[in-house]
C-alpha cells in the first residue's frame, strides 16, 4: 500500500497523477493534516514534528511506500522521514528538479513555493547538484495557497497576485519555472499568462508519479493491496475537504474519514 | 494577570487596545497558537479542542481573566471556555455587537469574518438579540487573513480582493460594517475605500478593551501582577512572529517564548 501525505488538500494533485500512473489494483491511502494546515508558513521544527507524526500514522495503517506530496515537507523534513515506513520514502522535489533540468535550454530556472520551501534552499541546492552552472531564482508566493483553496484561480485577485509576484521574471531571462507547491498547478493558467510563452512550467506531480511507478517494480515496492477503494484521512472535519477535494479530483471522494494522529 | 489568546498574530490588535486602556502595572500575557494557525478555516470540533488546550496553558501560567482575542474562537468555543480560568472569560463578539448596535442609524448591519465565524451565525444572533428587527448581512472573506499576514494591506491585490468580497455592499443599504476578525483592522483603509463613506466601520478591539477595563474593577478581576514586562508565547518558531508582531505593535516584542501546549 502506498501512502500519500500532505498538510492538506494540495497533495491531491499528486494523488491524482499517481492514480493515473499506477495499476488500478494498487491501493493508495491519502492523509491530509487539515487540522494544522498550512505547513508552509511554519518553522522547520514544527513541520518536522508534524511530518513524523503523520508518517507514523500511515505506517500503522499498513503503508509500505510513502509519497510526501507536499513541497514544504519534502524540503524540510525528508531526512527526518528516512525509515518511517518499511519501503521507500519519496518527496516531490527531486522529481521536479529532474524535470526542470531536462526542460531548461539555457540553464536559467525559476522556482516558486511557500515561505518554508523557499527558505530551505532545497530547490537551488538540488538543481545545482544536477546541473552545475545553472542559474536559479527562487521566490516565495504565500498568497497562492489561500487563493487556490478559495477557488480563486482565474479572477482579478489571482491575476493581481501573480503580477505582484512574477511580472519581473520574463525580463530576467528565465526559460523554466518550477511550480514548487502542490497547490500551484491549480493557478497554472494565470501563472502561464503572467510569465509568458517563453517560460516552460514544470509540475512535479506527474514526474513524482513516474518515479513512484519505477520504485514499485523493486523488490521492496509496496504491496498492491487489492481492489478496495482508496481511503482518505483528514485531521479536521471532513466537510470542507469533501467539497474542495471533489473539485480538485473532478469526482466525489468515497471513503473519507476524520482521524486523530495521536491515536 | 490577564491572558490574551489568539490563534496567531491577529489578536495583537486586541492586545494593543488592552495595553492602551489598562493601567501600566496590569500585566498581560499573550498566547498565539502559531503552530496551528489559522483556526478560521477549520471545523468547530478542532477549534474547540485547540481553544481548551490554550486556555489550560494560560491558567497554568497564572491567568485569572481570559480575553479570547479571536473572533473564530469567540464564535465557536466561548461556551466551552466557561470556567477555564478563575475569573471572567471575555470574547470579542459581544463588545463588537454592542458597538455596532450603537453605531447603526437604520439597523442595517454587515459583518465580515473568517469562514468559521460566519458559518457559526454568532454575529447575526447576537445583533438581533440586542436590536430586534435589525437586518444583518454576513459574509466570509477568507483571503483577508493571508493578505494581512503577507503585509499586503494596500496594494492592487488587496484592492481586488476587497472589491470581489465587498463591492456590492453599498447598494444593499448597509450603514455599519463590523470587522469581525482581528486581522481585518490592518486592511481598514482598503475596506473603507471599497464600501465608501456612508458605511461606519466597527473594530471590536477597542470595545473589548473598554469592557475588560470595567471587569477589572470587580472583586473577581485579575490581579495586576506588578511591573514586569508582558510575556508573549507562541507554539511555532518565534522568528516570524517577532518580525510581523513588531510591525503590528510598532515596537519590538521583548519577552517572546516558544512553548508546547501539551506541557
Amino acid at each position: 500500500m502506498i501512502g500519500v501525505f500532505d498538510s492538506g488538500i494540495g497533495g491531491l494533485t499528486v494523488y491524482q497523477a499517481l492514480r493515473r500512473a499506477l495499476p488500478s489494483d494498487q491501493r493508495l491511502i491519502y492523509l491530509g493534516d487539515t487540522a494544522r494546515v498550512p505547513y508552509g508558513t511554519k518553522g522547520d521544527a514544527t513541520v518536522i514534528r508534524y511530518a513524523v507524526e503523520g508518517a507514523a500514522f500511515l505506517r500503522r495503517r499498513g503503508v509500505r511506500m510513502l509519497v510526501v506530496a507536499c513541497n514544504t515537507m519534502s524540503a524540510v523534513a525528508l531526512p527526518s522521514l528516512a525509515g518511517a515506513v518499511p519501503g521507500p520514502v519519496l518527496g516531490v522535489i527531486e522529481p521536479g528538479v529532474e524535470a526542470a533540468c531536462r526542460a531548461t535550454r539555457g540553464g536559467a530556472i525559476g522556482v516558486i513555493g511557500t515561505s518554508a520551501t523557499i527558505k530551505s534552499g532545497a530547490y537551488p541546492a538540488a538543481i545545482v547538484r544536477r546541473l552545475p552552472g545553472a542559474r536559479v531564482l527562487d521566490r516565495a508566493c504565500p498568497l497562492f495557497v489561500p487563493l487556490a483553496e478559495e477557488g480563486w484561480t482565474d479572477n482579478a485577485v489571482a491575476r493581481a497576485a501573480a503580477a505582484e509576484y512574477l511580472s519581473d521574471l520574463p525580463e530576467r531571462g528565465l526559460d523554466t519555472l518550477v511550480l514548487g507547491c502542490t497547490h500551484y498547478p491549480l493557478l497554472r493558467d494565470v501563472i502561464a499568462a503572467t510569465v509568458g510563452p517563453s517560460v516552460a512550467l514544470v509540475d512535479s506531480a506527474e514526474e513524482t508519479a513516474r518515479v513512484a511507478r519505477g520504485l514499485l517494480d523493486r523488490p521492496d515496492g509496496a504491496a498492491r493491496g487489492g481492489a478496495e477503494a482508496d481511503h482518505f484521512y483528514v485531521t479536521d472535519s471532513s466537510e470542507r475537504f469533501r467539497e474542495v477535494g471533489a473539485r480538485f479530483l473532478g469526482r466525489p471522494l468515497e471513503r473519507l474519514e476524520l482521524v486523530d494522529l495521536a491515536q
